[in-house]
C-alpha cells in the first residue's frame, strides 16, 4: 500500500537523518570526516595510478575522479568541530584544535589545488595531470605530516 | 630540508593512494561507499532539521548542504562492484548484485531528485526546500527498503 501522505512519510525519513546530524557527536564528526577523506583518497588513487602509468590513461575517468576530488575537498571540515579530537578511533592529532589557524591554512591550500586538478584532467594532457596530481598529493601530505598520527 | 624533486615526492604520495585504490578490495569498496553515503546522511540531516523546523532556516547553509548532497549522489556507486557484498561489516543485501538493474534504477531515481534539491535550497523558499528534502528522502528510503538490511 502506498502511503497516503508520501511527503510527510519522506520527511520522517529526513527527520531520521536529522536526529543523527543535529547531535553532531564527536563520534559522528569523526566518522563523517573519515568517510569524506577516504572518498578523496579513493579518487586520488585512480588519478595517481594513471599519473604513474599503473593504469591506462583515460581522460573521461580522470575528469570524473578529479571532479569528485574537487567536490569532496570542500566537505571534510564540518567534521573537525570543537571536541571532536576524541571519540571514534582517529589519527587526528590534538594539534588541529590547538593551532586551528595553521590547520585551516593547509586545508585552504589543498582546496586551492583541486580546481587545477580538474582543469588538468580535462586538458587531455597526461603530463599536466601528473603535475596536478603531484601538487594535490603534496598539499594532502603537508596537512597529514603536521596533523595526522603516523 | 626541502625535497629536491618535490613533484616526484608528491607523486610518491599519490602513489600511496594508488596502491590502495587500484586494489579495490571488497573491504575498501564497502568502506568507500559507506563513507560517501554517511556524508550524504550528514547533509540530509542538516536539511531535514531545517525542513522540520528543528534548526533555524538559513538559505546559505541549506544551499551548501544541498550542493554537497547533489555532489555526493554521483559517487557511492563505484563502491558496489562485483564481490563487494561481503568484506567489512555491511548492511547491503546480496539482492543488490542479484537485481542490479533495479538497484541502478533506484540509484538513478535518487540522482534525478538531488538537482531539484539544489534548486529548492537556492530558492530561499522553505516550503520548496521541505518538498525537495522529502522527495530526496523518499528516494533514499526506496533503495534502503529494498536493498539494506534493517
Amino acid at each position: 500500500m502506498k502511503p497516503v501522505v508520501p511527503v510527510l512519510t519522506a520527511l520522517a525519513v529526513a527527520g531520521a537523518f536529522a536526529t543523527a546530524a543535529h547531535a553532531q557527536s564527536p563520534d559522528r564528526q569523526i566518522k563523517y570526516r573519515q568517510g569524506i577523506l577516504q572518498g578523496m583518497g579513493w579518487h586520488m588513487g585512480v588519478l595517481g595510478a594513471m599519473a604513474k602509468g599503473e593504469r591506462p590513461y583515460d581522460k573521461d575517468v580522470a575528469a570524473r575522479s578529479a571532479k569528485f576530488v574537487n567536490d569532496l575537498a570542500a566537505m571534510p571540515w564540518d567534521g573537525f568541530g570543537p571536541g571532536s579530537d576524541a571519540g571514534a578511533p582517529t589519527k587526528a592529532k590534538p594539534e588541529i584544535w590547538k593551532d586551528k589557524a595553521k590547520f585551516d591554512r593547509l586545508a585552504q591550500e589543498m582546496q586551492s589545488e583541486t580546481p587545477k586538478l580538474v582543469a588538468a584532467a580535462n586538458s587531455g594532457d597526461v603530463a599536466q595531470l601528473r603535475a596536478a596530481v603531484g601538487a594535490v598529493g603534496k598539499a594532502c601530505n603537508n596537512c597529514h605530516d603536521a596533523f595526522q598520527k603516523q
